[in-house]
């Protein structure tokens, strides 16, 4: 129920759900909403409601921020609702990408009360996700501040869930690495290994990908550095577990010839010190794979 | 590549990959693999591979726990190899379930080399998060040890991954709550103010659904335990944000005669007094929504 | 075409479509619906109509039960409608779950020639399906009167149509057995033989399932039956062809300490004198699987 | 389990499990199978047997015919046990379009217990739903014995079976009527009615489907069947509620120029009848819509 | 942008965007579409546009055929603008089946500019691939003229588009062939050599399917075309790679007693003589897999 | 049938069926071929074989390049045929990329001969139409010999075939442009209007997109062009409709700081001229949109 002593002020209609200059396509939504309801509505639907609500009551639901964060999902709490009751009146207070305070109304949703209440948690878990996604990014990103480097996700992401975390990072603030194996070339140390060394690896892939593809590449040491140097041949340098030291030699030996993104253990402690070395990117996978729930909740009033 | 200082041994042969007495249909694993390859391997594939490992390149691959935790998703491991492998030889080490030390080999994967590293990632992606679910929740499972309570998990999954997570949930020592909306009736207050009351929602929903489903119902103040412990119609309270206290009274008072669960900010530092209270089951959102990975890689050998 | 001799008369709006107190999910409906219209619209769709009807025709159709009975599945003519013609005009004279005369008026429907034409087939298949169901449920349920049994339905339906045939049970006044394997346990003889009897198989369930999963056990004597109620272990006893003394008998035993369903060969001619023994439930099969259609039919005005 | 007192012999294996001469494609038997046991299994799979039953329990299963009749089916029950269980080994004692005394061993099933259990009741409402509607037509077929009049099912079907009752009506020894909307034309009373006429109907059907679909009409009187054989656009006639001396006159009339389908209420009791007649086909809604199931079972030996 | 020099003329609206006379289902509209744009949107949807085009800015979008030709196609560009911006106002000029100069104007689209933007290529690609096909077939027909002679497509069509390229056919005023293996017989010499000849193969044929299927047959000799005369069981006679002479001795044996398809090597050199023998259906499959692009563009204007 | 006189000599057994260094998903594979399956058997699968052709007979196919060309598709009619027939035997004689004469066996397939000819048409529309586009881009690329430029597609492909297209085209020597509007930005005339200008389009797709995507920008003019080079901040030029003068300013202009793409009009006639500009890609939209088929057979023994 609407919790009388809330102490939030609802703000007027914001004027988009999107957070500018990020990227999701809007089937990744629909197919994200359809499969989550379904996994919630099972083959009966809402049991409860059904048995205890007037199949014609009306609900008002505000979307509340309980903790403080960066918002990301509310496209998706959209969906879930008019996916049950196409004629509910959604009012947002927020936009994805905003950052907000404890006790923050997000949005108002006027609808029939058994669609509302069957869409409350499968709407609660996209936005509190996300927002929970968007909240790391932004907390790391906070770090960066000052410096010119960038905080860059991986493909260590929660499956089934790759497209809509990479959009909730930018949300975050962050960038999104590749969204996966198909759209550019990262070689490590296995495909080094096989083709027979940093220049073959780097000319094969050259000679087969096309122009729009970028070439990425991973070194362990100095000495690999150079030599991908010398070959002239990648787009971006990946320095896997370098020392603050080392990375400060690489950012120098490198001077501007490449991009350099710095891998492995970034933590809140660390990401300031790696930053102030002059790396263009620092990269994370806790970002998306271990990033705990923002805390938004439904408050309804029936 | 493996790691030539690794210093993990590699155990017999598992007799399964599952969980004995953990619930997944394998329909789910099936769709579940299937979504998160086609979101990794996107329209070309794995094209660094493709570019700079030769076709017929075989490959030896060792699924490891770099951290100790309890394991979780072993058989989606091999179902996303298979998948791009069917005749990749795989032997197990461990199965779902099993606590391991950090530096734990899980698994064997001999196969074709390209099929190999494009399964890698959706692979760990899979057993990195489940077993972090598994973990998060034999870490609060430990806390109630020496007591009859036990931990259950709730709705408040990640979306997609609810049967997943629930598996993942009894590997690590959970029990399950409901799946869905429709497996079980649970009501809240919304649902009794609108129903007129504790006896009529009750009544209302004992007599519209099936003898099979179990009815739970929420009660926030020890006034509202006892008139649904007078009508005598349902299965489980649900006493919702009680402190330790009240949790007291309300078993001494329960007595028996209902399963009494215990939900709202259940932690590692109050879980075991919570328990001494004697409630026969504490939820939890956060084993699901919010556990970290846990550190899974692939030693690969080619 | 519009019979011009029919009698019926048209009643005015009704409030919904769905029965109250039936449940269905919505997302079960559209894809019901989806394949359907799949399978019946081909690749090429309605060439009679095509060929024969003027693009911009209008019709008036009305949905008419030829044959008295219970309604169920009117949702779904809804549904099949709007998916070819989504601004078609629809007007329900009845919802699902009453009874009907011969020749009552269900619903109006104007809209697109062509598309009410392509719909007609397809939404009188699940009309007729369900409202057949339903009207067997009813009519078995109409022998149970002045007792307190309950007539439920079992897992034996029309595969694809496990959900959409419960909710028509319940639309005909029956109460719904488990949607699935997933969610209620029910113990068998083959499950008891391998488990070693009956007491260790209870346990078992008991320390692995939920607290919101029902158990129910099998048993076909007087013997198992009172070892059943010794153990206390499980919330529902299927009584699997007992003859009428021998339910009177159970029911005595039980005496209230448990919820019992008569299960095997119930019929119209024995329901009756089963429900006097005072059992809680009888299932049957045939009230899903056997039902014959209702027929309903479309009355087109051109 | 097993019944020891089971009478039935068991046959050796059948060359085939699909009958000779019936149609469906494979791509339909997997879809079907598949939609099935998503909705048996749910989320969270047979909880019963993963509880009660050891995970390397091996299983031998016999699908019995319970009642005589007419066998459709036994392709299906072995993609359903193939899903759960690759390597079941699966012998067939008869083979779809088989007539069967009541106790006759279909088919052996051995394989893993907990799978062979999960399969059992989709596999049975596979087999008993197909069997009895090849059962009732078989029934029906058998009154047109000594004519060569032919039984045709309809569109009347049950939604999401379509094509797997048309092959269940041949397994029966029916014909098959149009599978949809798009694979003949078949021009109604409001098709006449808004196209001006018989003629301008046949002429613009002639004028533009292909060559190879066949054109049907429906005619309601004697005139109009006069009319239509003018015409000589028309491959089939569509005779709807005829009396037997109308049909008769029609068979007269026509002189075999066109191929005579008689519909509208054909039961046990006029089938001979109107057969005699002479009309080529005569078709039935009932054998489809209104089959009531036939009695198949699983006996199992763990 | 719109380019200040167009010459062309813009139309009042059309009356529908279908082709009359031609045939589709709706659902297999909507699936291409959906398909389509996922295969152009992938994960992260039109970058781009995201990062240069304000999110609300307005844009006006006029799809010009380049080249003149026959129309096909506008309803799936209507369906790809809708399915990204469900409230673009679009204003149809021309409708499929239109033979077209070049330079005219089809649809004027008005509505979101990311969302207009992101649909140009995927709505071009379908309208320029139809077309393409539409044209083709009507270039083809249109040296047909002046002899009754049918241009018919076939089964060689290019994978997943089948309903759509049988669509354009009817657009370019061809007719359509069997759709698939399903709704037709088609016997071939594989067939008649295996069922031991041509009488046996169409005894079976014609014993086995329904009364609503036609049967065609191959023959490659006179013989075999006296052969299948004899018999009178088939509907079509497919006379493949005949000469001019041989076509003409087959029209006058044949003598109307039988529909004649003439197939092999159908040129725009050849179909005149070809027609004039007098066969009823010259078959083509280049007018389906090897239909060069309509040139068909979007101007815009934001 | 096998036709006797056939002159093709069957090569040994090639070690692979796909191109070395072309792109494409398997789960694309899998896609497109149920998808083509699907819409070819239909409902009730090939009616025509069940009719005359005996359930076990066997047949023994070889799939022959009736033209020369250069192959693609063979992992397709591999796909095809196992769907139906999983144990089929293939025996590959060529593969993917290779350049054919005409009359070159490509691959001997043997198996149930029910299951080779429902596969036949399916297999071969793949094959046919996948080897036009590697035969069409082969000989596009045979021009720019002894250049370095290298041919490029687009995004102008057949809906629904992007992926497979793309995998063509680099069997036929070409390289692949971005796959999706998501894997690369690529900015228009409108784009640049929008957004105020090329710098600041630039800069804003450079404040936005990740380091793995890569900028191509559009230029009509020289001026653009100078002014693209200046920002210093995209990667790729797109000189679209320059004349064969222009172009050579361009490159010389460029003078390497930037890859250049030409496109608009490459034809047969001019490429040799503008790949001797210097520039480094032309782009075709026709090698996908509008490449014939290759005639590709199966000939067939039973």
């Amino acid at each position: 129920m609407l919790n009388p002593q809330r102490r939030y002020e609802i703000a007027p209609p914001a004027s988009s759900l999107y957070c500018p200059d990020a990227f999701i396509s809007p089937l990744e939504i629909d197919d994200a909403v359809a499969r989550a309801l379904a996994e919630d509505l099972g083959r009966a639907g809402d049991v409860t409601s059904v048995a205890t609500v007037p199949e014609d009551a009306q609900a008002r639901a505000i979307v509340v921020a309980r903790a403080g964060g960066r918002i990301a999902g509310l496209p998706l709490v959209e969906a879930v609702v008019r996916r049950l009751s196409p004629d509910a009146q959604i009012v947002p207070h927020a936009r994805d990408g905003d950052a907000v305070e404890k006790k923050t109304a997000l949005m108002t949703i006027t609808g029939n009360a058994r669609a509302v209440l069957a869409a409350e948690r499968t709407a609660l878990n996209f936005a509190g996700h996300l927002s929970g996604v968007a909240t790391a990014t932004a907390s790391l990103v906070d770090k960066l501040k000052g410096t010119s480097t960038r905080l860059v996700c991986t493909r260590k992401t929660t499956p089934g869930l790759r497209s809509l975390q990479k959009y909730a990072v930018r949300c975050g603030g962050g960038y999104n690495h590749r969204f996966g194996l198909d759209d550019a070339v990262l070689i490590k140390d296995n495909h080094i290994a096989v083709a027979g060394g940093i220049r073959p690896a780097l000319q094969r892939a050259k000679s087969v990908v096309g122009h729009l593809v970028k070439i990425e590449i991973e070194v362990d040491t100095m000495d690999q550095l150079r030599e991908v140097l010398d070959t002239g041949l990648a787009d971006v340098l990946l320095v896997d577990n370098f020392t603050v030291p080392m990375l400060r030699d690489a950012v120098k030996l490198v001077d501007g010839r490449m991009v350099i993104e710095a891998s492995g253990g970034i933590t809140h402690d660390n990401a300031a010190e790696i930053a102030a070395t002059g790396v263009d990117y620092v990269s994370s996978g806790a970002i998306t794979h271990s990033a705990p729930n923002l805390d938004i909740a439904l408050d309804i009033e029936m």
